[in-house]
């Protein structure tokens, strides 16, 4: 395509053809965080699984508690097996152990006083039921607690495990090939000859795929030639769900990264109507897709952000509603008086709370090849062709994701 | 302390004495996400290092670019060292390639005409300065480009590289150990005995302190002794720098907890003015700081996000402005009438988008011991103690931290 592309267009075009992957694995509890979730876990037992107390203190029949002090019958500790509470008495009882047989209510301890001779009275009316959680209360066996296509987080573990489940099958992780191509390009540590630069879009590539979920195989800086571009391709290609590069798409034609990709698959070129990035390459070499990155690291990173992101984490199985990150609508604390007319832009922002609430402010110097902008941002302000800006209006504003 | 404590003022107690770790070692870039720089990250030199070309085009002298042709004089690819530029002629160059002496500007091919000959027309004006990025315009040589006490992201990690950093100096990852105690425990994945339930505390508390940059010293389920519980403390103490177990710090007279950190250190008890959660224990065992989240699960992670979260992070050696999620103030979409007139609510909410922007939903049974509603929540909402709410009214939200 030589047009501009539309970002959203681009976005729904890539959204289907993303093939969620479908092998899974078992993971442990313990090392499944941020791992996405094959398939729904489901209550196999009730929670709680007996009728148990949620205070410490006295287990009783409700319709015995007078003004006359009950004796104390049973104890009754976490963990323990009771039997029935004798009538006339009471139990002392702890959180979380089971009542027994008879009662019908926990008084705390603090609403009781203690005789002499060891019987209990009680300061406060008992209502049948109180501070007694009942068996499948929180969680009844056969429903459905966790959905599939979701990342696990802490809680979600703890919920697995609260029904007793060890594991859970989880989508297998993906895996993307990155490689970097461009003879100027020299790895952070070495001396820096004339004319070179650093090669920054490995060191910011790697650890936001990472951060995803990937797991990425690295091959650093390939040879500036048709015949290496091609070689890492195959190579990628055979071991790998994605391939990804930053660079050597536009139109120069010092660029070897599109003819190689298309001696090797298939790709598209485009324009996507967006600011920062607009070269954007996407296709496949063999089953693999390739996706191509525009190499001005901020372009990457905001086509990363925008465009990629919700691609790759359709692609290692997340469900569709969870695919982009939460936008929320906030007042500009700028001007903003030369929008590009065919462009939406993305500023990079930061929110600042203020005496009258939160509002965006805008990295100054928005045109930068460095990341500068985007290691001091909170995310993006989306800017639509044309649009003007004054300070208050409101905006859209994407958070980046923690990591990223 | 017997009586309530708020929470604003017990978290204001411990960051007081949340000393941040002083040991720091030197992280390769690729293995820093997450981390917590040590120290500031200087540049040590100019970028871009050289004045180089925006775009693919042509480098040219802007007083020369009338309406006759010129002749392409030499051919400049990225990563290589350029000639002078002979007057009266234009260099063909390429996006990041060094501008040749003498070149003012640089015109992107699009704007131009190439003739049969091979000279070079301008088809647009051409001003000085145009499509140059100058030596040191994105980032001086001395300027601080990262902060200490900063989590590092991916983009810190590629601004980091583009100035030649092959590592960063991070502080030391924060030492924590956990051990659960409770006859009644069993982990998941065995079978459940009348009386028992599962250990679902270690399957949350371990994610979440590995997803804050910890590291985990799990020494599982602990025997309910004091003696077992007094051993586990010395072996924790002997390797970390916190502490952490769920239960064992209430008033029952099952737990011993309590008595084995007062024998083995020192202990403060606090009823913290929160609900869901309430008995809250802080102390230390040798140089070891000792925290006892309460048992009930929803208790004990609402206690950790808004309470333990920011003091591990401090500890761990973030700056003080990172500290604690940026809360929003967002509507909710409930009415709230019977609010708790002593202690502090944090309801478990979620960020909903309707026709008339966001506004938060409640989980229907706040009231339940798992972990249920925060695995659903995006969230605590935070309500004041004697808060009533309409639908419509708007309140502080917390967003959980990601993989929390």
């Amino acid at each position: 395509m030589t047009q501009l592309t539309d970002i959203d267009a681009a976005l729904a075009w890539l959204l289907v053809r993303a093939t969620p992957l479908a092998e899974t694995e078992p993971c442990a509890l313990l090392r499944a965080r941020g791992r996405i979730l094959a398939a729904p876990v489901v209550a196999t037992l009730d929670v709680p699984p007996h009728d148990n107390s949620a205070m410490d203190g006295y287990a009783v029949r409700s319709s015995e508690c007078t003004d006359v002090a009950l004796p104390v019958s049973q104890r009754i500790p976490a963990g323990s097996q009771p039997a029935p509470l004798e009538p006339g008495t009471v139990a002392r009882i702890f959180t979380g152990a089971p009542v027994p047989a008879g009662c019908d209510a926990v008084v705390m301890q603090e609403e009781t006083l203690q005789e002499e001779d060891g019987r209990v009275r009680f300061t406060r009316p008992v209502r049948a039921g109180q501070n007694i959680r009942c068996a499948g209360e929180d969680i009844a066996a056969g429903a459905v607690i966790l959905p599939a296509g979701s990342p696990l987080s802490a809680s979600d573990l703890g919920l697995a495990a609260s029904i007793g489940q060890a594991t859970v099958e989880v989508v297998r992780p993906l895996r993307v090939a990155v490689f970097f191509t461009g003879d100027e390009l020299v790895e952070p540590g070495q001396a820096l000859g004339a004319a070179q630069i650093y090669n920054s879009n490995r060191y910011w590539l790697v650890p936001a795929l990472e951060a995803l979920g990937c797991t990425v195989c690295d091959l650093g800086i390939v040879p500036d030639t048709l015949e290496a571009t091609r070689a890492a391709l195959r190579q990628a290609a055979g071991s790998c769900d994605v391939i990804m590069t930053c660079g050597g798409v536009s139109v120069g034609e010092e660029d070897h990264v599109r003819s190689a990709v298309e001696a090797e698959g298939r790709l598209d070129l485009w324009k996507l109507a967006i600011k920062p990035g607009k070269p954007f390459a996407c296709g496949s070499v063999g089953s693999a897709d390739f996706i191509g990155l525009p190499g001005n690291p901020v372009s990457g990173f905001v086509t990363f952000a925008t465009l990629v992101r919700p691609f790759l984490l359709r692609r290692a199985g997340l469900a569709e509603d969870r695919l982009h990150p939460r936008v929320m609508r906030l007042p500009v604390a700028f001007d903003w008086l030369r929008p590009d007319p065919k462009r939406t832009e993305y500023l990079r922002v930061r929110i600042v709370t203020g005496e009258t609430g939160q509002r965006l402010e805008k990295f100054p110097h928005q045109g930068s090849g460095v990341l500068a902008s985007c290691a001091w941002a909170h995310g993006l302000a989306r800017v639509a062709p044309g649009q003007v800006l004054a300070a208050g209006d409101l905006i859209e504003f994407m958070p980046f994701p923690e990591g990223i």
